[in-house]
């Protein structure tokens, strides 16, 4: 059987990543065929379709992969033929009832009887941060509070190279006091280069939350955690910031239990989850870092500890590459199900 | 009057920056003598003599502070004459009963009745977290979770040396794949640039908290958080890591407190604070961040906001130089206190 997979900003770094790593999870014999706003030869050889004047060639996806902003999520949607689904990595559908927001590992079952076209793919904070906390819900959690460190990358290739002109500047005059005079900031908004900021995007102060404060990436990690661990009522809190780090999101996880249980408990769950790999060598200090995690689809969980006052809260440390796990290679996941289920069972 | 400031440790990061603060916060009248293992001249010109050869010198300082490890502060303690005090700023004698671990802003008001010759000067990441906290005590805080993004400067020297050889690398060989294998990896134990590592401390693994895995860093900021903010039992938990920046730390906090209050009456709070400045300018994306903290002595709060789920729970963002206000400014502050003491009330 033949497949085909439409990539649709496909020259963006998640259009690239799913591109590299289609083969992998799908099969040598799917073809990728990728999509753009105007059809060019990219550097490294690929053939990108525009995507308006490419319908034909869209039409004949069995899946496809959104890539690009809400936007082209919903001009895609409006387009779908039967029998073709849209994986989509926009927020544009996460929150609605009927899309299953998907974490393979953590709710990949939801796909067992979903007839709908449209699956969602969640915000790499949330996708990373979930596939941990699914080792917790045994204990009942009750509250998760996490504080995150996340990579320039996350905010696409011209994030990244703002970030790598700045870091030459520090490079070239020492850290003391740079001259950042002449270097673009326009996707931080300051200079992010030996520094840290508060996550660059826009403010939430509208209808669904007024008055918190909270910017976007904050309130989707809080609602989208809910809707993917299936519990509307967790009470969970993030603060969300930019490191200057080229790739991988880590996060400071804590988390208030219901029940009673043991390090040796904790440990074992999180060595046994799926998609989680435990990194938590206290004796010589080896703990998850984005350079461990990134260009691998695991999460990466360490700094596993109780709480010194609260016998049921626990803190961990957890880094996950949101070019993978949080976007290119989790839609690949749900596209792999979506395979499986087409093949008539697991492959 | 005239004083003398004797700053042991005088060519280190912290000793350097009290000796640059010196005379700012005591007065162009203080002179200041410089200690360090051996006698030579450094380089900016100051002259520091060997303190093992210069007990005499010593001996006619008013003011002594410790900027270099705790084994020296046992060995200054020992050589204390009548009428000198230490301003010690290692953690030998921080958790000590009967020695008061002072943040000016916070329980300055200790010193008035304090007899002793030893004053402890807090661990970086706690002093900057107290400034905060303080302005919420009103409301009865009753937990406290911090995590924190540190500067390499904490780590000496040798820590921002090392950082700024790694940058070099990622600045000319680009973020994705940068070859470290030739650069110095010796104080944090891994590459630091491009990436997040957890607190280079060493673990804490002893009777003080038997499995609990936390490492020394994040056991002095729950320790000493509750001793300066003198309430024993209030709930304090922290994670700490380093991040790619030259100086000042990040903290990201969230607290629980007992009573009701309105965004208005937090920002009030923290406005009037001593010591703090708020910097939350939502509408323009401004908040605090380590290269707005560095070389002043302002904790910077921002990013103050309620829990969307929990009404008495709220989430700030602080930024403060830890070589100033973590160290060397807190310890002048504390040198000040103490000259105005002695000169029979407030300057």
């Amino acid at each position: 059987m033949s497949w085909k997979l439409g990539i649709v900003g496909a020259s963006g770094v998640v259009g690239q990543e799913a591109w590299k790593l289609a083969a992998e999870f799908l099969g040598n014999e799917v073809e990728v065929v990728g999509f753009a706003s105007s059809e060019r030869t990219l550097e490294n050889g690929q053939k990108v379709l525009a995507l308006e004047s490419s319908e034909a060639e869209l039409q004949e996806c069995d899946w496809i992969i959104n890539a690009a902003n809400s936007e082209m999520g919903h001009w895609l949607r409006e387009r779908l033929k039967p029998g073709q689904s849209l994986v989509d990595n926009s927020s544009a559908f996460r929150m609605e009832t009927d899309v299953p927001l998907v974490v393979p590992e953590v709710n990949g079952k939801l796909l067992d009887s979903y007839t709908g076209q449209v699956i969602a793919n969640p915000n790499c904070t949330a996708a990373i941060l979930c596939v941990a906390l699914s080792a917790l819900k045994p204990w009942a959690i009750q509250r998760v509070i996490v504080s995150t460190y996340q990579a320039a990358s996350g905010a696409g290739i011209a994030g990244l190279q703002e970030l790598e002109q700045q870091l030459k500047i520090v490079a070239q005059e020492g850290g003391e006091s740079p001259d950042f005079s002449k270097v673009s900031t326009e996707v931080f908004g300051e200079v992010l280069a030996a520094n840290v900021l508060s996550h660059n995007s826009a403010s939430r102060m509208n209808a669904a939350a007024p008055g918190y404060l909270y910017n976007d990436e904050e309130y989707k990690v809080v609602q989208e955690t809910n809707k993917i661990l299936g519990e509307p009522d967790l009470q969970v809190s993030a603060t969300c910031a930019r490191v200057p780090v080229i790739r991988a999101h880590t996060e400071s996880v804590t988390v208030d239990l219901e029940s009673d249980c043991s390090l040796e408990e904790v440990r074992e769950a999180f060595s046994s989850a799926p998609g989680v790999q435990v990194v938590d060598d206290f004796q010589n200090g080896s703990f998850p870092s984005p350079l461990k995690a990134q260009n691998q689809d695991l999460v990466l969980v360490g700094r596993i500890r109780r709480d010194i006052q609260r016998s049921r809260s626990w803190h961990f440390f957890i880094a996950g590459d949101q070019l993978r796990k949080g976007a290119a290679s989790n839609a690949l996941q749900i596209c792999r199900l979506l395979q499986q289920k087409s093949s008539g069972g697991a492959s």
